[in-house]
């Protein structure tokens, strides 16, 4: 692809104003992916979702915030999310050097079972704004009792950031309800919740990558009958992005767990043939040794960068 | 009907500021029905309330927000209503071409179904008035234990809406509560529902079209007594419009379902000869094929244009 | 009574800022009984409460909005009140025609049983200002579990009000929680009510007429060794008057369901003895033909004016 | 005591702006009791918490809010506490004749009992201010589920009166949850409401007369081991006053239900004895005849002022 | 450690503006521990959380606030934090003595066994400011089912303190939800309690000494793998410190219960030894006799300052 497409893409968000704009071709020009129309996310909120233990420990120098910094700019990521005070605690030193996205709610482990599916809002566009961030990140729970108070949260964020020349980034993560386990990455499940992150408002969309379960009885019908392929990861992706707007949406996929190499180059083929617009990569990142690290995110980039 | 109609219709709403009336204006005297008196509104608020496969995957085109703004225009609706994030996708390139509504609240089908009837407002005043909308939409759904709720801010939207000179569109829905499932398209209930829509502030009232069951014991005996006829479609539909100030405020009437042809005919024929000020058909349009739509379009059109 | 009433009952007013004591003389000085320091009011929410069918179908006139102010202004009541969109539909014909109360709180019918005694807000303030209404009206359910939200609701109210030099109106309708269905007009909960609205800062306060049932065992004793008469409807409504500050407050009683007329004028002679200042008659009115409640508010005009 | 003691209790006020150390000022140099470091306060806010009927038809003047401040001007009591509408009614007769105090929340016997304890807050700051005011009362319910919430409220009303140079009081009633009925008035239970009512920031503490039951295990250990004396009512003050930043804080003792002269000259010898800052009566005033009660003030006061 | 040392620890907070970094410094500089790099700071909120008589009758004096005031600079501490009324009663006579902490949400033992976990806010930054506060506190309890509405008001707070240029200490205390009473020590849970009071913006954090129990079994499994050393006390705290951003936040430890002066002095051994910034003592230090507690925090701050 070349910088053409980045206005092919910018196109899509005519509607936006010139800060908002300026933020998604600061994101889409930054680092190795910089000009493809792909992106590659360094993601570290995991601290506050599983713990400093869970998270940090196989890997000890991720204990260290400035570490990610460090990562995200060696590896030349498109931008680099985290928490408040996770950014906060080294921005001083990294201002500048990499695009960062400001995650607004953050949910933890120690929350008890039998709580519904929710999170706590942990930072403000202001927050966003005094950090330099080029973007504010905030999660849904599409399915949750709580989803609609989060829905109308997002709505209110999305606003302001917009008002201020932000980009955002909604993480779309159908759970609770009557959703069953597998239907929170089924592909209809992830098509509808896609489809709601872009209703909001969202620049770009984060979403798991689906499985070929189809969640709900009359979408299965509606499957057969318009004959939509979801057989393979690639045609699975393909659906996602066309439930974005038929593709007039940035759609970002998440890696998930640490996993074999093998299977996350594979799944980047997938995201890239599919017409997805990147990745979005943590723990299978930070929780390998930097070299390691930074001899993966080498081989995902060229992935994406190589012509179909 | 003629012009002068449209000044008989906006003599009931001399109260409103010039900008809300001129809203209305600009509804009323656009598109095929312009000046007639009667509205074809075309709403697309499915991919939110039914997910995106359920409501496009029929007609694949419709998945892009673009569709819907070119089949609005191309078929001269009156005007073209959609959540926050569907009209800011495409906004751009059809700006002034159509009056549009923003609808401020949504509901989705990820909602837990032990969850009481409500919606999440996903769009404000301002959102609207950046996006240049003649009009805001919102639901209520009477019966439900939220309704109180959802009045309240039902009334404080009107009045946001009414003093920035923005016509107001309530989409009233009975449900939930002590109410039958059949209860819902009472005869009553219905015009319970569009009188409390009109006490509200609504400048168009959005129902469904009513059965000839009667929920409430009580009302049974005022319809006896009263003599009001309700057998007849056209009947029911005459007895809405008496329910909302005696026939001063528009009300149109939904689609429901994708339906075949001719009892959709049939329906836009009761509904204006029931005195009604339209229709506001969302799947049984965009579920057709381009040229399909069109057609039958076509045929609605001069349904409501042909002299009573 | 004399000219001079007028002022014998606004000297109890004497905290009240020069707008709100305007707003009560307004009042007292429309209508039939201008001057009389009596009050008829003309009330219109049932089609909020019950439902438009159960409210105006047996007088079919009714369904228009403009039809009650035709008969507040024929009728030469003191004041005409209602909800929101029924004032706002008609407001513009016959503005300054007769003095407005806008009624800023409303329950319905389609509520679930189950569901506390609770209203929703539907109309502010502003509202008031901007339809140019004297006065605004709001009702509190005294024993509902949400009693304590709608006594601050008011409150809040009751102070932007007065500080736009308006008159407020609170309804006080014990219901709910502890109380029998009996003892919802007890005449010692009636009192306690009726109470409550004067210590919120109620200009006039309107109650239904109290039976001799004492609701609480307390107040038993209380009746018994203070000697307080209540066997007659009169020495019911002297009792009420009494307990709003004795008599410092003014105080209508309301007509309740339609009834017969010898029943009507026998109440009215009652509250007329008992030191009432008024009527407040909706159901007894606008559900008789036009002819017929102009006769009957003519009787009660002429029973409240001629000397005790 | 002399003039004297005035201002070495304001010293203990020293972080208090002058508008505050003069409404205090004001209070401690109001009536019989000016300057002798002691306070009798004039309490009528049971119309609203017990009712009209159960408050006043013993004593059937006292249904007029003119009464009350007739006797508490009379009396010479320091001050006068009411609701809002209570002292609205009656303020421009009486303004500047006697310190005031809005109580700015309020409970009511119609609420079920099954509710947890609460009040509504009936009254503002403003209020407060328009109605001349020299300070605001408050109360909250340790140990009620309510309790936090209604603490949140008492920390925002006291910044916001100090703000505006008014004086603050704190009833401090303990209740509900895990208290005993016996525990609501127990030593250790009263101490720890009062000294919650000082760290919130109270000017002026309101408790009930302690009894000497401990209701807590562990405050038996020690009562015990740092022999803290209880038996005597007067020793059980003192411990009330130590509970109060040491007797740096006002506090003044309620007289509860209507008792006989007797007891009631015995409980204010004992708070005069152990230190208390004088009494709060209401009941056992205004449900005396006028004579009576005059009779009565005359004795406490005297009781009060004379030499220890 | 030398005052350079400081200057190393301030550089952790390069991102925070002027006013904070002065804040931290002061405190950092100020008593027997200026310039160590190490705190020694006096909380008494204990009267709120667990009553003046619990707290307070094991050495009568401390009934008195000025008596803390007194410890605290006779003792020569580096802070000292209460909640707003205990502070503002004193805060006259020794401002500027020593840097005080504004405690802005309390506990309080009346609460009902059946509450889940929470506080109320009792102060603001607006009264730290008023009482020239050097920093605020604010407790949150990870695990409750309220943890994330605590989450959410922490965050705002902390954003408007650092806004007014003031510090903010976050106390840690998990607990509540599927956390068993063990847990709310362990090992892992300290960690992450720690983690998000840093991830919040904390400047200071506050926890518990850790236990050597693993409450989570997935942290178990990375505590093996890790080689995570937890059997020394020193061990966990530099873990805990570890856990804190790898030590670029200050962290102290809570003394808890009052313990014998030989349990104590080993803590603190085990903080200094373990990189933990200090400690933070109360009852430890307040319920020993005013020799006694001054004869002990000679000891501990020769151990904080003696070299490694």
């Amino acid at each position: 692809m070349s910088r053409n497409s980045i206005s092919t893409i910018l196109q899509n968000y005519n509607n936006e104003n010139a800060g908002v704009k300026a933020k998604l071709y600061q994101i889409l020009m930054h680092g190795k992916l910089a000009g493809s129309g792909r992106l590659l996310i360094l993601p570290v909120d995991q601290g506050f979702e599983h713990g400093p233990d869970r998270s940090f420990s196989i890997n000890s120098p991720a204990y260290d915030p400035d570490y990610h910094f460090q990562l995200a700019i060696a590896g030349r990521f498109s931008a680099y999310a985290a928490p408040f005070g996770f950014l906060a605690a080294s921005i001083d030193k990294f201002a500048g050097q990499i695009p960062v996205i400001l995650k607004l709610n953050s949910n933890n482990s120690l929350t008890a079972k039998s709580q519904v599916p929710d999170m706590a809002i942990t930072a403000s566009v202001k927050d966003a704004l005094r950090l330099g961030a080029a973007a504010v990140g905030f999660t849904i729970y599409p399915g949750s009792p709580k989803a609609k108070d989060m829905m109308e949260e997002a709505r209110e964020i999305v606003q302001e950031a917009k008002s201020c020349g932000l980009a955002t980034v909604i993480w779309s993560y159908p759970r609770g309800g009557d959703l069953s386990k597998e239907g929170e990455t089924a592909i209809d499940i992830c098509a509808y919740g896609a489809h709601i992150a872009a209703l909001l408002g969202a620049d770009i969309i984060k979403v798991k990558l689906p499985t070929s379960h189809i969640e709900q009885a009359k979408n299965k019908e509606c499957y057969k009958s318009a004959q939509i392929h979801i057989d393979l990861l690639t045609d699975r992706v393909r659906h996602i992005v066309k439930s974005c707007f038929n593709g007039k949406r940035i759609v970002v996929f998440s890696g998930g767990e640490a996993k074999s190499e093998e299977e996350l180059l594979e799944e980047v083929n997938a995201i890239k043939r599919g017409g997805g617009h990147g990745s979005i990569i943590g723990r299978n990142v930070f929780q390998r040794r930097w070299e390691d690290s930074l001899d993966l995110i080498e081989k995902i980039a060229y992935l994406y960068s190589a012509p179909c």
